[in-house]
């Protein structure tokens, strides 16, 4: 009966793999998802639900982030923190809840936040005297701070990060992508000069755009947003723009250049090197938990979640086929070579089928499976499968292993940055009038270049195309017309435009 | 005048190191502390805010950790954490804000959380229709997800930790020791049977341990809290005890064993292996950033921090005497030994005095100062000196300096262990009746141990002695007699009281 059933997996493995195992699986887990191009939306909470990224919580638009999400959040936390750490950042922590008072110093800030912060009134069974906002962000904790511990040029720069949830009280939300808590991190960094603050700015965007495109296999467009969509209260801010599978694009982390704006009401002034008072040059930057969304949807297929190979918690699972002893050892070794060589791997020796296996690692995104059945040992061999284009091979057992898979991980990431840049290039649209852009977008959205005179009635004239805003004003211009796409006349910008999460 | 100044430097340092030099320093950094013997609360506050470990802030009650604060954080958080998911824990995150009904639904808990718990009541410019409170803990939370996700003992054990920041509304607060707002972690984990879930408690209860004594070198009690003083919803609790400087006694961290208090209101469920339908058996386990606050009181002293070198952020300063090239390249050199040998070593060469630099890292607590003069290198020597007792040792240059390092910790954390072993057991007393606790705590406070009948009226008798409270039932009970301290009745048990903060 056992030898019976192996010979079967065996058989099946080989010719039936697709059409078999995997549709047994999904149908023995009763998990089937939604296919992305008949439902993008349900596709992807299919995908959040089912890989157990996260679940709805019974606090309306908080979700909770489940061990597999929360690990993936926590490697991204490694790669920056590490980067951040390497650039003289330090670690702080601010207090949750900003007084009303401070929240309201900046005027631009306090207009673009106070509509969606969360207020607590009471202190036990006490009324509070001021209320006080549950941060939304926390420029004004930290102005208020520095104020307090610089006086002089040689007390800069400050080059602070925290990591915490934040709270906005949004209205409609999507897991991961808009929820009323989230999780990031928040870079607030004073200076000397105009210069260093500037240049602080630009370089935590590149710290930014390595972590999508070297890490997450996220190809990315690095630009400056426009005075409509800057952070409230910054000069300028800069940003990383991700197009996802449906063409919609995802501000994926921002850069702000806040000048002296913040430094001039929060007083935060120091005496120079000429011995004046001046007001000291701010900067601040964040990431978030939506980049989980990002992943999810640049990368996703219908059988669920990939994830790509440098930010996986799990890279490489490996499934014995059936229960013979030479078979788990064997699956044993491979399994202990690989984590003594920093490769995060582990068995599944569940009483679970192989289809059903199989279907379920895919679900979760892992992406390397390895599959060891008598047949393979007797062959001196086992099989590789990537999980981003379902490709086998066969490895022979006595070449190094380790080496293969780091090897293989190299070569997915960059397919998957491939296709994913690929797409995105697909979806990219030159359009010269507002016909074009309307029909391209009712066709297959995605992001359109066009001129831009830098008006903000022309960056309105967007929004009646399906809700579309700039994007960003992007690093690499290009010339593609010399008037407005909107009003004709001389154009200042070529600008990325897009519908947007 | 260099030389002049160089070789003042050296003979001060052989000479009045600690008359001359650091007085000196201290006088420069105008940052002379409150001696801990005269006014512990002042000295406590004197090392928080010149260490920089915290700064007030502008919300009352909530403090902000500085750079210094939370690397200390960061290092406990890497061992707790890589323990923790040794023993198979996974980390998760759960919503910041817990609906009132939610909190209401284990009667135990609510009573004991409701009264000092921060309420939201405002989303936006909206009142909201239930209001929220900001976690306190999140048992409540924790369950409502666990009943949704558990059907059978197959999804059995979760095992989940968290690491946020908790809001409890105190009136009196201190930094670290008890704030509105604290950092912390809560372990939650669910099981089968009851035994496995005491003996989850029992065995988190080790991890914290083993934390204390082998990272931070604070000695602890660890037992069981009594009726009147375990968790709001606990079965029973578990705790760690540590005694500080000044005979207070700190609740270092507790794991509760929560039985099914919490899974029946909240209704989780499942099959069990007889097919039959049980209630889960619960934990909760958790310590707070109130663990620096320990270091500072355990092995502070009057010129500043003193860190376990475990723990420590920075393990080791350089300090070079005067500018001289070979002074600086030998610095320099040991430096980067060090650090490419896992020992976190930073030189400082700024232009202020070698006594102005003792004073500044004694007060930071870094663990050893290396000094290298001239004089020390034409000898081929350099200088090792040790924050906790300040010895001074000359070690040759031709041996393994990373080796005497990593030696001169390890015993550096054993003297420091002992120092607080012998000081608390020099403020431990056996008391038979109340008299006796009233004496010793009015001449030198400390622990009592003292037996006990089990009844609240004697438990709460002490209370009126400096509002002393039990600590513990430690697990090693000692039959100090058989009648309780206070009715005179049969004794239960050996109980340790203190005051606590």
């Amino acid at each position: 009966m056992f030898i019976k059933k192996e010979k079967f997996l065996i058989i099946s493995r080989t010719f039936f793999d697709k059409l078999y195992l995997r549709k047994w699986g999904n149908i023995m887990k009763n998990k089937m998802i939604t296919s992305r191009d008949i439902d993008f939306a349900k596709w992807y909470t299919d995908i959040v639900l089912n890989a157990r990224l996260a679940a709805y919580s019974n606090v309306k638009g908080c979700i909770i982030l489940e061990p597999k999400g929360y690990a993936i959040w926590e490697n991204i936390q490694k790669v920056l923190d590490k980067k951040f750490k390497e650039l003289g950042h330090q670690n702080v922590y601010m207090p949750l809840f900003i007084p009303e008072n401070l929240l309201n110093k900046e005027s631009d800030h306090v207009e673009g936040f106070a509509p969606e912060v969360a207020w607590v009134t009471k202190g036990g069974s006490k009324e509070l005297e001021e209320k006080l906002c549950v941060r939304p962000t926390s420029e004004t904790l930290f102005c208020d701070h520095f104020a307090k511990i610089v006086t002089s040029y040689r007390d800069l720069p400050k080059l602070y990060n925290q990591w915490c949830s934040v709270v906005r009280w949004e209205k409609e939300t999507r897991p991961f992508l808009r929820t009323r808590e989230f999780l990031w991190q928040e870079g607030h960094t004073i200076h000397e000069t105009k210069e260093e603050a500037e240049k602080e700015a630009y370089q935590m965007l590149e710290v930014y755009k390595d972590l999508f495109e070297n890490y997450l296999a996220i190809p990315v467009i690095t630009g400056q947003k426009t005075e409509k969509e800057k952070f409230a209260g910054a000069e300028y801010t800069l940003t990383v723009e991700a197009l996802m599978y449906n063409g919609v694009s995802l501000q994926s982390a921002t850069s702000h250049y806040l000048g002296q704006n913040f430094s001039i009401p929060f007083n935060i002034k120091f005496t120079n090197r000429n011995n004046e008072l001046e007001y000291v040059y701010q900067t601040s930057w964040g990431t978030t938990t939506r980049i989980i969304g990002a992943i999810i949807m640049v990368h996703g297929d219908d059988n669920g979640l990939v994830l790509p190979p440098f930010i996986a918690p799990q890279q490489v699972v490996i499934i014995p086929i059936g229960k013979e002893k030479e078979v788990i050892e064997k699956a044993k070794e491979i399994n202990q070579t690989l984590n003594e060589n920093n490769i995060v791997s582990f068995i599944d020796d569940s009483d679970k089928t192989p289809g059903f296996k199989f279907a379920e690692h895919e679900m979760n995104g892992i992406p390397i499976r390895i599959e060891i059945g008598p047949k393979d040992l007797a062959n001196n061999q086992i099989i590789i499968v990537r999980r981003d284009n379902y490709k086998k091979e066969v490895i022979p057992l006595d070449i190094d292993i380790v080496q293969k898979i780091k090897d293989t991980m190299t070569i997915m990431h960059k397919d998957m940055f491939n296709k994913a840049k690929e797409r995105n290039e697909s979806k990219t649209y030159v359009c010269r009038n507002m016909q074009e852009v309307e029909d391209v977008m009712k066709t297959n959205p995605g992001f359109v270049k066009a001129m831009w005179c830098g008006k903000e009635e022309c960056e309105t004239k967007f929004k009646e195309i399906k809700g579309m805003k700039s994007r960003c004003i992007p690093f690499e211009q290009e010339q593609l017309d010399d008037k407005c796409i909107c009003c004709g006349k001389k154009a200042k910008h070529m600008v990325i435009w897009g519908i947007q999460y």
